[in-house]
């Protein structure tokens, strides 16, 4: 499938796109359903901030229609590893990481992601946004499951100028229900080279993934489950 | 009424205060309810900076536990009156602000500024918020209507950490259908000195209102509907 940028497409949509391998995916899906793809990146004091290169790559090499990094300083109010001088969990089993919210969570992060989305879907008369979320393999964050997208979705048609009475707006979360193999499996069949998107909570500097991390494994179980090598490990092997 | 701040207080809440009537207004009943105060002000490129400062003397005044000012750049998107080179209109009349969406409607502002309180309220173990939206004396913008904050209500006890299981979270707006005139009377009763509020969308740089814009003729109506002079008029006259 071609997931080459349009920029005939009549339909504009609004991209979360973090540079790790789900919001790729969710990038390559859009432009595959024929949106001019308007992508949205946060430097939120995020530790792992080589993900902002990643998705510079990403927006780049899909020729997307824009991308946007907003500063936003989550680290005023604390309380996650992500940004705060706490350690992140490593070689939590699968059973952990279903079952607890980690250190890593950070909170109400998703929320905000979506309010900036729809400030530009506004701005931008689209009606459509995108995200990776995932509700089978993932860290147990609350705000990366169904019922809380729907709810935000009512939310957000009630918030706008084009929802004043309940309009349309869509978050298309096309992941959601995949297991990671279905997504890294998506991927490749659209040609994406998942060797520009990085994952890892707690990179060394040279951007080289710990391996540990919840990310990191997830990542990992993806590329087993799809018979597939990770591009972004050969990189780092001499 | 006393509107003290109770350091002895066992609930928080966070309040989004503007430094405006409304807001002010919201933060004293929330003191009055028995809440220790957590404001949270935007710094968001909006050309009425001066309500910055009315909002640190608010926070003082009032003793509020805590006052964070979160820089976000709504700027980057554009698209608003008060964030971009778009004149303010002025000298609307009331037919014209209950019937148009205003160009001063910053695209999902009070959803953004939402998150944020969102974020804080976990960090802080709160499950209250406070805000002075108001549906019978505004501009017309959709994110100040009940049916929002309701919305909003139901995606937040998603989002969030104690709301995995739709947990306890409360929006809580005492100004939503008052008219101005009562917003005006209950902080009187509270002892509000309205004099280190500001409204105005377009002021000199003095700080002196410009007296037409819809923000400031709204502000007139309820001073004259509960029979009261604005304090913050005789500051500016000689």
């Amino acid at each position: 499938m071609d997931y080459a940028a349009r920029p005939d497409a009549e339909k504009s949509a609004v991209v979360l796109l973090s540079g790790g391998l789900d919001s790729t995916t969710a990038a390559a899906v859009a432009l595959a359903e024929g949106f001019r793809v308007h992508a949205l990146s946060f430097n939120y004091g995020q530790r792992h901030k080589v993900e902002l290169e990643s998705a510079s790559r990403v927006a780049e090499s899909l020729k997307l229609a824009d991308h946007k990094v907003i500063d936003i300083d989550l680290r005023a109010f604390g309380g996650s590893a992500l940004t705060a001088d706490i350690a992140v969990p490593k070689s939590r089993d699968s059973a952990q990481m279903s079952r607890d919210i980690p250190v890593t969570y950070v909170p109400a992060r998703n929320t905000i992601f979506l309010s900036f989305a729809l400030a530009w879907c506004e701005v931008l008369n689209s009606t459509d946004i995108f995200v990776g979320m995932n509700a089978l393999d993932y860290s147990g964050y609350p705000d990366c499951r169904p019922e809380f997208v729907s709810a935000y979705e009512q939310m957000a048609r009630l918030a706008t100028k084009t929802g004043i009475e309940g309009g349309p707006l869509t978050i298309h979360a096309p992941l959601m229900h995949m297991s990671k193999g279905d997504i890294v499996r998506t991927g490749l069949a659209l040609g994406l080279d998942y060797g520009m998107t990085s994952s890892c909570y707690d990179p060394a500097t040279s951007g080289q993934p710990c391996g540990l991390c919840d990310s990191c494994q997830l990542r990992a179980k993806g590329f087993a489950e799809a018979g597939a090598a990770d591009p972004l490990l050969s990189r780092y092997r001499s």
